[in-house]
């Protein structure tokens, strides 16, 4: 018979995802839903020190690649977001206003920003007037702030939340592409190979660009329900925010010109959410090493003197490679093992009397379930080894995973076949210019499902006909509901 | 004749500190003043760079003392104000408000964070049940929002600024005082230690408390115009605050009681800002070395194709221990020279073609404003060596000067001289608590200058009569100027 699992998670993530999500919220501590403003959630330490883990190893990313780092004001005033036509269209509905200070009324209000686009700009008008001074290349760390009207969820869709927002000016369109292209790469850096996160990188197609864009690029990954989430996303949006702007520079050949500019976008706490939800198992959460708030967890199971010494000596010697702590609580030993696995510490030390007379030490390794004896003069390299082989081991099942849920439809029954069963169409199509947006309405129609757009590094080509129109397809796009 | 410094900075520190300050905000490139909200700044790489390791030292130490990180949101409804009467007093005329969603209004305002006692404390009612919870130590990097009525000053004082806030809950006053001390050992072990800024720790006279405090403590820092600026704040805030929210615990005897509440306020940009006071020159900024945005600069001297080898040859070998740039520019090099002099880099690498014949290296080190040729095969190890003593070579010349400027007076034409001569005065005084602010009074009448409190440690014992009054001295005060 089972052991009853106090406070452990009591619901199975393929059955029920959505109460499985909010279960490893509550229950590892990962956030507070109680703040008493609707949308706006407490972020908790278990989260916290993770996410700044995930900061770092992004702006480390970014500042490898040139980008310097900003602090740019938390308020914008109204007017700037009027320069821009489509980006106020997009975002005004949904920005917090700022009206007084103390007693006193401003004469233009100020917006808590939704993304910083107008700030930047504005300053890049200034700060830009050579070719010598391109690429330019900027990014800040930041809270954003969005008056969702759509139903909140904690780290997917919050009315704050936390991201790093890219902003570049280049001489030509084609730097501006290429740099899209080193966005991608840094998505795969990051997302997929730190945070261990499979995702397809797409072009929108037209009718879904961000507001003011030329072009709009995004990374999707997935939800174990086929559902697809938005992850770091990529615009071209010049040259319509270099003219409202008006940030030009001389060439070389002594003309002005309007500079391109792209921005990216990945959401830290939405990235957490889909590292959450593509490692946790039944029993909880499972971190990539590298992420984890703590690496290794030292349980002593009897209260005695030599284990606690032993614990204490064994903390000393991890914590030269690791973050490691002793869980001294006075819960029961069975009580921690569950707790630890719960909140998905990497590697557990479960550490006795009788090992200690053995000089064994025996490890949980969250990546593979896996209880391991070892000699305790092989401590230190058997972390070292696990360490280096935990993240690759999460991908690794992950990856399988997501391959598995791309499927190949040829028609609109096969389309919604596929939706169905959860997984991800790919179908040929007509156009994803604004003369094809009437068929991806009968897809959404259909199924409930939308068109995710072309894959940048799309291996296949085109052939046959659109799967709704006949007419000749020029696009494999994929197709998916989203969250 | 003296070279013409392009571009340099053209005031003495000691002559004009006020000019000399803009200019190094300006000509540094460390913030842009012409966003277009009042009082609203952009920090620039160069500073955002080094209060990202500001930050980073920290919250190190924090963490080692067990605070755990939190984000919590940066707006609060405005009756969480309410709750705590001497709260919404000292804070509301300052507070920004925002009053709409999109075109909703809402029917209660938001409070654009000046502070989060209001935030974090309703919480603290909801995490904290028994005495085994206690301490509970938090703490928030975020940033924070004052309409300030003052004149603003960027980094010493702007509507929005940059901090830690730590907030804690002990089970007695007793408590509530060790983590007193344990701040301003943080403050010495950070503020000092690692950024190099001297400081005093006191006591504020009761006149002079935190909105709602029994107690508040606080670091003064010194301008070389003799004015004090506040840093690191601590208060004891309870019973006041634990009342208001109801932060109740059950006790070993069985018994609820209220917790006792501290906070300690580390502001990031001001502490930047008495950095750049402490140790800059004429000639520009001093980083220490620990918080400096590059360690070290090589400037190639010549274009030559052996000198471009050597630089990049020599910065991957620098860049394992510190964080080293090669300067490509246009510039000529006597331009470079100046610039990353003025910007405080701690190493420059001077290199040309006859050294590299001879297989010899010349550096710049800040710190002594000095030359040394050193054999290449040394390089690393001689950087290793200034690495270690950098810091300490700027503390020991900044600690030297403020010792100099603590002053004692027996009367007030003594305060009134030394104040005069831009220092910081020491005196008997009758006390701190209400019955002795008619002769802080006096002392401000007189001076312009305050009480800014008594020293939690202090070496000498009060003796003989109050300067103003003429009353027993109770305590040993120190008068000043504040920013």
């Amino acid at each position: 018979m089972a052991k009853k699992n106090q406070g452990g998670i009591t619901v199975k993530k393929d059955e029920n995802f959505s109460e499985w999500f909010t279960q490893i919220i509550q229950k590892c501590e990962l956030a507070d839903l109680r703040y008493n403003i609707k949308g706006f959630l407490v972020f908790q330490p278990w989260s916290v020190l993770s996410m700044e883990k995930m900061y770092r190893y992004l702006e480390d990313v970014l500042q490898r690649k040139s980008h310097k780092p900003y602090w740019f004001p938390t308020v914008i005033p109204e007017s700037n977001f009027k320069q821009e036509a489509s980006h106020v269209k997009g975002f005004t509905p949904e920005v917090f206003w700022i009206t007084h200070g103390g007693k006193k009324k401003f004469e233009e209000r100020l917006a808590l920003r939704p993304t910083s686009e107008t700030a930047f700009y504005q300053m890049f008008n200034l700060w830009i007037r050579s070719y010598k001074d391109l690429p330019f290349k900027t990014y800040q760390r930041a809270s954003v702030f969005r008056y969702e009207t759509k139903a909140t969820r904690p780290f997917l869709r919050s009315r704050e939340f936390y991201w790093i927002e890219a902003h570049c000016a280049h001489a030509t369109e084609k730097d501006a592409f290429t740099q899209v292209k080193e966005d991608m790469e840094t998505t795969q850096e990051v997302l997929h190979d730190i945070y261990g996160v499979p995702f397809m990188f797409f072009e929108r197609p037209a009718w879904d660009r961000f507001p003011g864009a030329s072009r709009t690029f995004a990374a999707d990954a997935l939800n174990p329900n086929g559902k697809v989430i938005q992850q770091p996303s990529t615009h071209m949006i010049s040259p319509n925010f270099s003219k409202a702007f008006d940030i030009k520079f001389k060439d070389k050949d002594e003309k002005e010109k309007y500079a391109f500019i792209t921005c990216y976008g990945p959401a830290i706490s939405r990235m957490f959410a889909s590292i959450i939800i593509t490692h946790g198992d039944d029993k909880g959460l499972k971190f990539p090493w590298e992420i984890a708030p703590i690496q290794v967890m030292i349980i002593p199971i009897s209260e005695n003197s030599q284990v606690t010494k032993k614990a204490k000596a064994l903390k000393d010697k991890i914590q030269k490679l690791a973050s490691v702590e002793i869980d001294n609580s006075e819960k029961r030993p069975g009580e921690k093992f569950n707790h630890w696995e719960m909140k998905g510490v990497p590697i557990r030390i479960d550490l006795g009397l009788k090992d200690i007379k053995k000089n064994k030490i025996t490890i949980f390794r969250r990546d593979l379930n896996k209880k391991e004896v070892v000699p305790e003069k092989n401590i230190i390299k058997t972390i070292e080894k696990i360490s280096k082989e935990f993240t690759k081991n999460l991908i690794k099942e992950a990856d399988k995973i997501f391959k598995k849920k791309i499927k190949k439809a040829k028609n609109i029954d096969e389309i919604k076949k596929v939706i169905k069963e959860g997984a991800i169409a790919k179908s040929n199509f007509c156009s994803v210019e604004k003369d094809g947006e009437k068929c991806a309405e009968v897809i959404e129609k259909e199924t409930g499902a939308e068109i995710r757009g072309t894959r940048l590094d799309e291996k296949s080509k085109a052939s046959g006909k659109c799967t709704i129109c006949g007419k000749p397809a020029k696009h494999i796009v994929y197709i998916a509901k989203a969250y």
